[in-house]
């Protein structure tokens, strides 16, 4: 489906032009990515054909094959746009590009799109040889990481939906078991589609007994039986921005030994992350908050991962919730909070909400229940 | 799901090492991609985390996050994996890999993923500097271009349950009359599930009327009409390896002018690339061969993209099927040959079908019929 992402992208532009002339940077290369449809409003997957979008502080040239030109047109406002049929050198349209916005021959900063493929990169390295290269991030990051209220809203409304895909699933109760993960990853996506959500935000996480005690396990032919504790971890899409959530039930039946005890310290893990939360704070203290109610349970070294991340055009995204990170959170800043407790071979637990840091704390954007029981 | 991707990954592994020393080259750095799943059988989107693969003469090492260490020694052969914590600093085990594999300080030409994200590419140059750099393809694209046993017998089961879901949807005639095309998708989704694919190979297309003169139209809220021409291209997974194919039909109802002489050139087109297609011929060969019969029909200009791509571990990859590719055909080569006439406003038709380059010419993966009439 095309998709429609909320902005006002002439201002987008218009501060990121502004950035590259405070910070003395001589161009910026996009390349299919969030952050070209932050900028454009455009959004197209990643692809081996040369589709790049070069700003400097004088002019925005966009290079793309034949086939997208239409497209373009109707969906952005870029007014200069620089085809090339299969049968050309895609190389002399970056080359024109280049030439057009004054960064040909360059010996200044350019700053490339952090998911730019290596081979594009190569490729500009070999027209540019004499620039030094940095990151987008450099000039995007700090308008990214603030969300405006159209952004809040597609978020907002894509955890709504998400609450509602999981409350569905949640009350199946018995009915889940003797299903397969994958099973239980299309009765997600069906509940998904029944309200409305663009699919999922990335490919779910249905792991069931052992199998919750890897992290990134999506989901598989392990046939979930009565007792089992099931991590779900999954999201859908509104307007291009993303749910997130992760809730850890156990399923008709009495759990394992130990489970009640490690839900009930992810849980407080996960309040502790929650009450954390508030401008002014680094993001790495909120990972401490979590982190230390683990540790003090004696859990420290199966919470595998950091305590969150930030959510936007992508689902991982800044502010990072990691130990060490220094960064300030502020109004408008969205990430997750998902301590986890990973028993290898037994089960694992984790705990996911979505927040907007707020003036004096957080917006929980998830609802529903964080308990075990499924019903 | 976890895919099991076929192949026999200690002997690729040597086959790309005597290449690195053949061509004297001192490394290759490989991030979650096609090239790394064809190397070592792990199958990973692409992450903001440095997950990298670093293949010397000499050594191999992958650098992970701690979190994919359980699941990289349960599903592939590597030996030495250097992780990292979300705490550290992920460039240390970076250093750490390039020391263990003797890179560290070269001066030689270091290969990089084709589709690494510029922020690792940056990363590397940093560590680095003295190296000059150039794409894996060098040592891997010759390797994955012929495909083995196991590899087509996953490509002919991807197209074998593609054209049964595509039959089971076509044989819905009438009945798609009304529904949107995104509700088409969900259509061919749940027959691609009833067969046993493993979901879609690529977001599908369903462009209908106007929508199918955009070549890379996905689906929308579009209503399909009775007589209005359909585009569908579409593909299911198997073993981590694409079907693609594309039937532009008419449902229900008396197509539009012009549209039968259209669709007939292009399936002249269509049999013409087919025809074409022998060991020893040039893949731009193929492209001339179908173009002429639309450009001979004055519609080269609405001829809006090559002939046709590769098929692998990626739904597009070498052979490009293009004007001027001088890349000579070999048995085990797979390609697509899809060419199309898109008549802005109006309506598209494009018909693709799979081959396998054969010793005498080539093998159609896709057997379904190439018409326009819906039943």
């Amino acid at each position: 489906m095309t998709m429609a992402i909320p902005g006002d992208f002439t201002a987008r532009t218009e501060q990121v032009q502004a950035r590259l002339t405070d910070r003395n940077v001589a161009g910026l290369v996009l390349f299919p990515s969030p952050n070209l449809s932050y900028l454009t409003g455009f959004v197209e997957e990643p692809m081996e054909r040369h589709l790049l979008l070069v700003v400097t502080p004088a002019a925005i040239r966009m290079v793309a094959p034949t086939m997208y030109v239409e497209q373009l047109n109707a969906e952005t406002d870029l007014e200069h746009i620089i085809a090339w049929a299969d049968a050309d050198d895609p190389l002399d349209a970056v080359q024109a590009a280049l030439t057009e916005t004054e960064l040909a021959n360059t010996d200044g900063r350019v700053l490339l799109d952090e998911t730019m493929f290596a081979r594009f990169v190569v490729d500009l390295q070999g027209l540019l040889p004499d620039a030094s290269y940095g990151l987008a991030g450099e000039v995007l990051e700090d308008l990214r990481i603030i969300k405006d209220d159209a952004e809040l809203t597609a978020l907002r409304e894509a955890a709504s939906i998400t609450d509602a895909a999981w409350m569905d699933v949640r009350d199946r109760g018995d009915e889940l078991i003797g299903k397969t993960e994958q099973e239980v990853v299309y009765v997600l996506r069906d509940a998904i589609d029944a309200h409305g959500g663009d699919g999922f935000s990335f490919e779910p996480i249905v792991g069931s007994g052992p199998n919750g005690a890897k992290p990134h396990h999506r989901s598989g032919d392990r046939v979930i039986e009565a007792g089992d504790p099931v991590v779900f971890d999954f999201g859908t899409v509104v307007d291009g921005y993303p749910g997130d959530q992760t809730r850890t039930v156990v399923i008709g039946g009495e759990p394992p030994a130990d489970f009640e005890e490690v839900h009930a310290i992810v849980h407080e893990a996960f309040q502790a992350g929650i009450e954390a939360v508030e401008p002014g704070v680094t993001a790495g203290s909120v990972d401490v908050a979590a982190r230390s109610v683990i540790e003090d349970a004696g859990y420290g070294d199966v919470f595998l991962h950091r305590t969150g991340h930030g959510v936007g055009l992508e689902v991982h995204e800044p502010p990072y919730i990691v130990g060490g990170n220094d960064r300030i959170l502020e109004p408008g800043m969205v990430h997750s909070v998902e301590p986890g407790i990973y028993l290898e071979g037994r089960f694992g637990v984790r705990i996911e909400d979505l927040v907007v840091v707020t003036e004096d704390g957080c917006e929980q954007l998830n609802a529903t229940s964080r308990d075990w029981r499924s019903r």
